[in-house]
């Protein structure tokens, strides 16, 4: 059995195929044979050495995988051998609220993550996936999906009719156009690329904006919105766009910040939240309930996580460069059997 | 009748008194005697011609007032003669959450306020004032009070044993002070004095920091709280305190962005939001029915709002330059009836 | 210009039509030729005497209604001569959570209602109807389409996903289907009749159980959700059907109370709600905002109010009879131009 | 070491002595030296035969105690020996809504409880007693506390000024009164006994009211609240109240069910609930997360919960019978040490 694993801050190169150590499982120990696994920014940032959260010896990268239960240890009620499952990104934040013990740990941050042919977890960490999604589609879910979800359906407390912003067709912004249109919210999305609007339009996006072709895309928002601006951004970071995001936001909405591998440029003046009784709310991906009421309501919903490439296991550094390169629409991912 | 006139801009000298012409009520119009005006920050924002949303004609300043009802329209039913009233801060924000028209107006901003010793208002911008707070207390609540209500019980989703940060002693941190602990929160409160500090902790303060003395204030609020950090702070301006504000803040914590005269220096990250999944959310005072329940709450609690210093009508100019200068501790205000 | 006119308690063929006397408008009142109006069990309740708010005088009935404003009067801002228009159940209810003062005049009820050549309100009551719907369709929304809305998005906190059961096919639960669905919700419907059951299913519906078929349909519904019970119940009375949601809901689920002509039977013990922290809420329909948020998501989520029978003005008598014989699949509505 | 048992339905006589069974830890067991146990309504119930969960076997009583950790297994990291800490009741329900996974045990129920001198658990049953509470205050939370804190805080929304209906002057409702009142809430409390009304004036209550004297209290609760009624009522059960709470109930507001011993008489109309746009929610104790929250909160507030008498371990069926009488003002306490 095989696993990648990755120095903070070596860059793609750093990544190096290793053996994984057996042990026998503790009481509430499960081992998961991964068949799929999807990359976010954040594993880009872990690359870089620009993630907050950082360890010094080698882990095992990313967070977002799906594979098949094949051992339990003796106490493990939450799954049984066999089981499809996914792990959550935060092993300890089980729902509610966060807090500074649920997020002190995350897979493929400062404790192994999924990139292997197989894993050991506590089984809290562990979500059933629904039968209708493949293991390639569960695997975009922990932290892209749970993310969009966050920052529409928790934080926001969107009603059916309002409507979202989402930045570019990234991953995190197609997963949530996927679900912001299955909610029955107005969706408004951008992109630098006609084809890759195309695309979205294809999704169900209500109104689609080329930021090339329209660099002062906030006055586009609001002239798409009568005048009122969107009731949620999500702000998935770029230069710049921060003041653009809140500009485009109703009286009373909410600008989700994201992040991701660009950063942010220019400054916010914090009183500019004051005269639009706006908010502005970070985003830490999410819970592991989310993580279920994500893969619920794709599956209930009938709705296929968009992928847009998919890679073999030997080629997980081809898929890392896919994802820097900016050229996706939606998720990459790494079939783990292949 | 007489009443100050200001026009933006024209600093503190710029206020005139001036006759009131006098017309016949319309329908659902409401005369009331003014008995007390307070001053905010946002008076002297006016007067500085900084204030976000402006007009060109001279305006009667100051949004908070109490007085007795002289006179009202045919259709009236919310109020009758003899009553005693607040005018609250956005006539047409009569409850829920703000959108573009009922932030449209101010009283004291673009439409004429109370610092006269009769104002005419519409019906719905009036609330009754319990008898057990006097015109002179009642008249610091409608933009202070409810600033500080808003900030605490409607934005923030604090439980009681929740803690919050004051910053300062002016209103709407001494006010906010007055409720946390009338609600059954811990209240940690900052200045640059100690005899002030000594004043708040008389008011119920759990926690005091002088921040001149502890210029990195953010790590004595979170040794203070076990490094947990607050559940919200009042966010109330100045220099560089937004990024300290946003490191005391308990992780899922929210910062309470209020603004105020001095303005906010130093750069904010968004990407800080994200790893603390932090709120930040501007308050733009609030409703009629925030204003309702600020004055219930005082009433039923037995709280009497915190009164510095009482100016005579005639005198209006010396008490905006007293609030200039800082050194008051709770709100300034000014006796119209003398 | 005529309108219908009855007697709280003269049945249905207490019926009259009558003339309407013209008076001059007020500054704030709207006049409005009435397009269409929509029957509600609510309505049969006013006839049969058994509506709990009564007036001894004659009262145009009718809550449900659309039209084409024709005049307004000197101070109004909200609608424009040739604005489509609906009205709002409540005329006084605006936002936010119901109060005594909100809930005390209904349309229909104690005052003034819609089945009418022309009516006139205050411009408060009105509401702009989204021009993808037809006067037909629009008027279905403000009792039965807001009572879905307010059941399903504004008392139950449900998200994406959840599930919601609907108690037969009259209006509220066949609006409520609709929206449900196009909100990404789990349907399940209830009918006697096959035929209805099958054309819910092509409304959406999930799941459909025929409760003549099967008695102890509540069974039905944990076997259908994996023995866990759905997220919210439309509860719009009948024999025994109280206790049957009550064990239909999962434990901390809502049954949405909504009552109708049938009355409950039956006892309910409160203890019951105990052990599955269960929660049962009255809906009495909804505020103007609700209707706002309700005719947006009709119009953006491209659904249309499935429309029962149409009958003309001058047979609103068959009108009454055929919604009493509970025939009826959606709404029943009355064409006042035809 | 010994600990009373009990098999369900074997009355107040049928608790027996037992010795304890010795077995070493499991990994994340903790074994607690228990100082204090206070009996609940649901303990009665237990005996009597009436709680809805039942076991055949004998079990240890009484969910509600407070202890020294003795001893933890090798993986325990929320407590260490020397801890005071207190217990669950629902030791599966951390936080977050309640599901059938989480409310499916509770101690004294159908697992062991506390009525011993020693218990073992799971480490996710406990929580740290603050310091400032002794072992006898702190055993009064788990059931009682959190019942109260979830019906006032978690399931109502309660703004501070709300008022609050608590009927008797049991556990429960005495409990209520303490938070309530440092919460800067009304409170209203009923009892048949003036010295016990005067009592609870003593503590903070706004009004008393005797229901002996006042048969028809809910009408008394509405003159005492100007004819609005209250925002909650904590229903603890007794025959034909439900109805009353309902009347005293504000429009929108909420009948918090918690049930008890005596039962409810009398029926329940639903369709009562509607025109009060009425809530009444099911309490089934609550979480983890809100003892904490209780035990912080009775701490922070300088508050102590009041015991009415303290029994030595040796007379715990003298303490059922105490509570069983319906003598007691606040909670029944044994002390296990004595």
């Amino acid at each position: 059995m095989k696993a990648y694993r990755i120095r903070h801050g070596e860059k793609i190169d750093g990544l190096q195929l290793t053996d994984i150590a057996e042990h026998p499982l503790d009481p509430y120990e499960v081992k998961v044979a991964v068949k799929a696994v999807s990359l976010n920014y954040r594993d880009l940032m872990v690359a870089e050495g620009a993630y907050p959260v950082k360890v010094d010896t080698p882990v095992i990268p990313a967070s977002d995988g799906a594979g098949e239960v094949i051992e339990v240890g003796s106490q493990v009620t939450r799954v049984r051998v066999g089981d499809r499952v996914a792990a959550s990104f935060f092993p300890r934040w089980l729902e509610g609220q966060p807090d500074q013990v649920k997020i002190r740990s995350s897979l493929g941050g400062d404790v192994d993550g999924m990139l292997g042919q197989a894993v050991t977890l506590h089984e809290d960490a562990l979500v059933n996936v629904p039968q209708d999604l493949s293991y390639l589609e569960a695997s975009t879910l922990p932290c892209a999906g749970v993310t969009a979800w966050n920052a529409i359906f928790e934080v926001s407390s969107v009603q059916p009719g309002d409507s979202v912003l989402l930045l570019g067709t990234g991953g995190v912004s197609i997963l949530g156009l996927q679900m912001a249109k299955a909610a029955g919210l107005r969706a408004i999305i951008t992109s630098s690329s006609d084809e890759k609007l195309e695309r979205a339009r294809a999704l169900g996006a209500d109104e689609t904006i080329n930021y090339r072709a329209v660099p002062e895309w906030q006055e586009e928002v609001l002239r798409r919105t009568d005048g009122r601006g969107v009731d949620v951004v999500l702000e998935v970071g770029g230069e710049g766009t921060i003041t653009r995001s809140l500009a485009s936001t109703a009286v009373g909405g909410t600008v989700a910040v994201i992040g991701g591998v660009s950063g942010f440029g220019g400054e916010l003046n914090p009183f500019s939240l004051v005269t639009g009784a706006s908010r502005m709310v970070g985003i830490y991906v999410g819970s592991r309930a989310m993580l279920e009421q994500t893969a619920g309501f794709f599956s209930g919903a009938g709705i296929k996580p968009v992928v847009d490439r998919v890679f073999p296991f030997a080629e997980a550094k081809e898929a890392y460069r896919h994802l820097k390169s900016g050229a996706h629409f939606g998720k990459v991912v790494i079939d783990v059997t292949k």
